[in-house]
């Protein structure tokens, strides 16, 4: 075996875990010895794959100890890579679309084109859904054993800014060991797709022939979002279904305000399993990420999604200090229901549990 | 002169007023002799014109003793009307689209139908523009002169929330005082207009032939919210252009993801001019109140907005608290400057401020 699915397994033979503890949640055993800081830091930039993933599992440990040690390896990798042009590219898609599939053979394409690939997958959800990391292992067996593409399954749940900040760290690891490229995946629905959105720096959103139905599953909002579409399965009787349906959505997009990147979003077929269009989306994404650099929205994007991170943390962190003072959990359900009865306005209703938040701080 | 501009002139009249003071805005003067909440409550209820004007001043002003009297009116007026079946329309259009005009022929249409119709503008840039009060005054002269309707210019800016709240409290004083029909119309680009969405039960876009250039005024997702689309100016030479955008746009609507409310948006044409699609847009208004009050989702579609707004006010509140203590305005700047140039993470630097202001709590 080699590659990520051999670093993973190695990592988690052999050392003690407790049972029913989640080796990447929020345990406090220690699943692996812990090495400095400059010791990850050297491995990650030395690209070495099993301390990669360590490095990894040391972030989304909420240890303290780790978190400390894990704030100062972000920080080394984020000081490599500054200045460095990668591309993150978000990937979403409504359900039975194919996307692993899609993944698969459009990462080997990338591999193919010299680039070294990270794929990793936000799915705030999978604590619940459970096989997720099982999941993505066996989903993408052939990418896996590539020796320059790096799979990492999602973090377990929590928030969807925990997951977030965990990618988001993960990322510039991924970046500082010398993958340009990185494929983030979003498995969710709804939240979780903007929360890719607003870490990529160009959002592919895969679809289904058949319009309508198959939409059941996504957000509305999420199609504007998309910096290209592709009608996927777009092979044997379904080609010409999947052509009708290509064409729909490429007349839609001419209909949507324009983007502030000064791309023009358009809809593709592909398919995974022939190889069509993928030659095709891959040389779009490059054309994407040649108008950016030039027009300089790919760095000024960059910085306001830091920007945008950083008060979306904070705001959420007062969120969850109000919502998780006890006083407020005890009150809230009672205020709430009067506020649903029409008993209550909302805006007083809003007053009267911030006067007795003001009150207790 | 009758209706609702002679009522509000003669509010305005002969009540001293400091200069330079925006007599809607937070100014601490008192512009009006002040009833008590029961006077107030009295002349709303028997739908007197100049009482319901006075209660929205009111409203307005943010006087704690007016506070306190508002919390009062607002409270008995959403008692009056709770089971009450109630439209509140919200209407964009992208700049130019002829918002004001269509705005006095639909309503005219609106109040030949029986009903009786409050209109209300959300701008929270009013006070830069500076000139929306007198504009709505005199954009929609002859709807102003109808007994049934009741115009009501944006109040001052202030925060987004403020404003929000302000309409919001304004629509149950409409609605208590008989108005059944309200049209929250916003003007302005972005953040109102999610708003506006926030707080209607429909919402209807304005759109001109010639897709693409003239959408740079609206934000991406707008289209999404809408529960229908007209091409405006439907009239003359541009007929058969303002027909064709009307069938892409109706094609397109139908690759977006279903609807939670079961409505089946589309696009249609109008012309303010010639009143040409006007009857057929309000059909279908009224079709859609027939589906979603036989569906449930009317009702369950206003407790979640009442839900909205509440956690939406914490949220406000809890921002502003942050943003506005001292040390975290003296320190942001530099901070945030840090992340923008890459050398502070964002996540860390949410950290550091939030750290900064939990100590001084």
């Amino acid at each position: 075996m080699k590659g990520p699915l051999k670093s993973t397994l190695e990592e988690m033979k052999g050392i003690p875990q407790p049972p029913m503890v989640n080796p990447y949640g929020n345990s406090s055993a220690k699943i692996a010895p812990r090495l400095t800081a400059e010791e990850y830091v050297e491995g990650i930039f030395a690209g070495e794959r099993p301390i990669v993933s360590r490095a990894i599992t040391l972030i989304e440990s909420s240890l303290s100890s780790d978190r400390n040690t894990a704030g100062k390896i972000v920080k080394a990798c984020r000081a490599k890579t500054a200045g460095m042009n990668t591309m993150r590219i978000g990937i979403t898609g409504v359900p039975g679309a194919g996307k692993s599939t899609f993944i698969e053979s459009f990462g080997k394409l990338a591999i193919k084109a010299g680039h070294k690939l990270a794929v990793l997958t936000v799915d705030p959800s999978s604590e619940i859904s459970g096989g997720s990391i099982l999941g993505d292992k066996t989903r993408m067996e052939t990418l896996a054993n590539e020796e320059k593409a790096f799979i990492r399954p999602s973090p377990s749940a929590g928030s969807l800014g925990g997951v977030a900040r965990k990618t988001r760290e993960t990322i510039a690891i991924c970046e500082a060991a010398g993958f340009d490229t990185v494929f983030i995946e979003t498995v969710g629905v709804g939240q979780s797709e903007t929360a890719v959105h607003s870490m990529s720096d160009f959002f592919l959103l895969l679809l289904l022939s058949g319009a309508g139905d198959e939409l059941q599953g996504i957000k509305r909002g999420i199609i504007e979002m998309a910096d290209l579409i592709t009608v996927n399965k777009a092979d044997g009787s379904n080609t010409e279904r999947a052509e009708c349906s290509k064409n729909l959505y490429d007349g839609a997009l001419h209909l949507f305000p324009p983007t502030r990147s000064g791309w023009k979003p358009s809809c593709v077929t592909s398919s995974a399993l022939t190889g069509a269009g993928l030659e095709d989306i891959w040389k779009m994404i490059l054309n994407y990420f040649s108008l950016v650099m030039g027009n300089g929205y790919y760095l000024r994007n960059r910085r306001e999604q830091d920007r945008y991170w950083m008060h979306e943390s904070i705001n959420e962190s007062l969120k969850s200090s109000f919502y998780g003072n006890p006083e407020i959990a005890a009150e809230l359900p009672e205020i709430e229901k009067e506020v649903l009865n029409g008993n209550k306005d909302s805006f007083e209703a809003a007053e009267e549990l911030l006067t007795a938040y003001n009150k207790k701080l």
